[in-house]
């Protein structure tokens, strides 16, 4: 299985001419769109994303990161092995966070390069060919050079910021909910916001927090828009209160 | 064929966590997203739209459905046989108006539980397993019970509103276009709409209704956005007119 | 590999629709989401946008092209191998620039239609059936009148507007690089841009042109939004500045 983890949008003619490479490199493996929609050129943000997305992916899966403001300056071309699923894209730390906070992980850069490069497309050109090598089998060692570390490393520790707003307005943060024990109440833009353990329990139109379907803190309002009643964007600062009224 | 009907929209990653559950448990098995912008938490409007569109999709396809608004609340999850082809999803409407207008329908109630089941995701968690175990066969008796009707139904009648809005601005009602008979006009907004058999017949800029491609009727503007031009949002009703210049 | 190519849009349920067409019509083979966000109604974009995209792709991939605000009129539909490709779509002059540009062309009209036509969904009940029927094999003689050329061609030469913009805010335009020689500036809104090989070349936020990963001249912000930016929209036009200082 490949997944697709990139800020290319939608509506572009970029993710097609991604897919038509892997077509013709690995015909007949699944391809599967997780996210397009990474907050533009935030490889900060992505990395914390993708730690929190690829947990409940099978080992084996591939994932072909691209969040790459920096394509076609020098920056290194990367692949990580972390805990049995592969991940290739830019060494900007966007794979970084997923990376630190595995039991194991090997890392490789990306030496060779195709024919044609162009200069703002390293995802067709480059990550695509290079994943779906990997995918089919056998592993591409001659294009590749192990490397002890990756040369961009982001903090692996929890980001208590908001790292994607979602189409309902639902805001997400890079808190992992397991990691909470007993805060209850989280401060949002000067509110202070109770938990839910689902939708339902809030009254309608309630701002609240609760531990989402990938194990993260996310902000939202029973059937409202917590981005627009909040006034929230990714960026924002969340501060956790314990519950004895003090905050982290 | 597995046909996802839901309300998560396509920049989440919502789409993507399901499709890999599917891949997973249904390899090989075409999976088509038919629409994932139902109007947010709006089974009502869903209601409608899906029994309008699914009348070109073969005997056998199942059709994975979600707008969820309850989810995690002790609502009713629901499989439905109705006229050959397959639904799965939350008993809450959403799939109520499709298996009433059916010939022969049958349900049941979904008893089975996955291991690990978020209080916010059942489309990811509990429906695509069903849908994917539906699609596979052999259907999976052990984890459904027979029941004589959905616990919530809604008039399976023709609804007199818009119940969708495209991106060209083109507004769909819930009404059939077959029932029609001799109506010439409809009333939308305090204006009188004249009926066109296509976009062409009508001037450049001119509002007109048609009957859309899945036999709904539907109020467009010729080269424009009738959304704009009109004002229009989904819920807002729509009147018939008789050639006599009764309404309905 | 069949590859869509539409102003359809992401959201609404044509595409959906389109591609269960060929699920059942062309059972495994590849399904590529090129483009969906042609600009709506705009076949003249579409063409220039088209004729650029296509290189990529290999021989025998098979394009359904929808732009076609004349469907339900009487427009032909026409079939046309151009290097290799083949292209469905409508006779409105969407393919005729990509065929023009080609080092050999063959046109035929499509004489068949179906049993259930509608008047305005031609993608999903015309041209699927026949881009399928391509697809698989064996050609459909049988439904194809062989002819000389379109009856719609736009003027084939490099347009010297803007054809796209993407959701990073970059603008196309439908100039290719490759004609450029020394060209080194360009003229839009009233403003002079600078040519830079990529975006990490420009100084943050600084607006510059480039050639694109398809191979047409493109103007960016780096890290910014060209198109907000410099208020730019789809047919804006574009000027060429030689090294001289004067303008083609």
């Amino acid at each position: 299985m490949i997944v697709l983890f990139t800020d290319f949008g939608w509506q572009d003619p970029y993710v097609g001419q991604l897919k038509a490479v892997l077509a013709e490199a690995a015909p007949g493996v699944a391809v599967i769109d997780l996210l397009h929609a990474v907050p533009d050129f935030n490889a900060h943000a992505g990395a914390h994303l993708l730690a929190a997305l690829v947990q409940a992916f099978p080992a084996g899966s591939v994932f072909l990161c691209v969040v790459d403001p920096g394509v076609g300056s020098p920056r290194q071309a990367l692949v990580v092995a972390a805990d049995g699923r592969w991940f290739v894209g830019p060494d900007n730390g966007l794979i970084s966070v997923v990376a630190a906070r595995a039991q194991e992980a090997r890392y490789w850069r990306i030496d060779w390069r195709p024919e044609q490069l162009s200069a703002s497309f390293h995802g067709r050109d480059l990550f695509a060919p290079i994943a779906a090598g990997i995918a089919m089998g056998p592993f591409p060692d001659d294009k590749l050079s192990s490397v002890a570390a990756p040369e961009v490393s982001f903090d692996p520790t929890d980001l208590a910021r908001i790292v994607y707003l979602d189409h309902y307005g639902n805001a997400w943060t890079g808190i992992r909910g397991v990691l909470l024990g007993e805060v209850d109440a989280i401060e949002l833009k000067g509110q202070h916001l109770g938990r839910r353990s689902a939708f339902h329990e809030a009254a309608k139109g309630e701002a609240f927090w609760y531990v989402n379907s990938v194990g993260l803190v996310e902000v939202a309002v029973n059937r409202g828009n917590a981005a627009a009643q909040l006034g929230l964007k990714v960026g924002d600062p969340v501060r956790l209160t314990s519950p004895q009224g003090g905050l982290h």
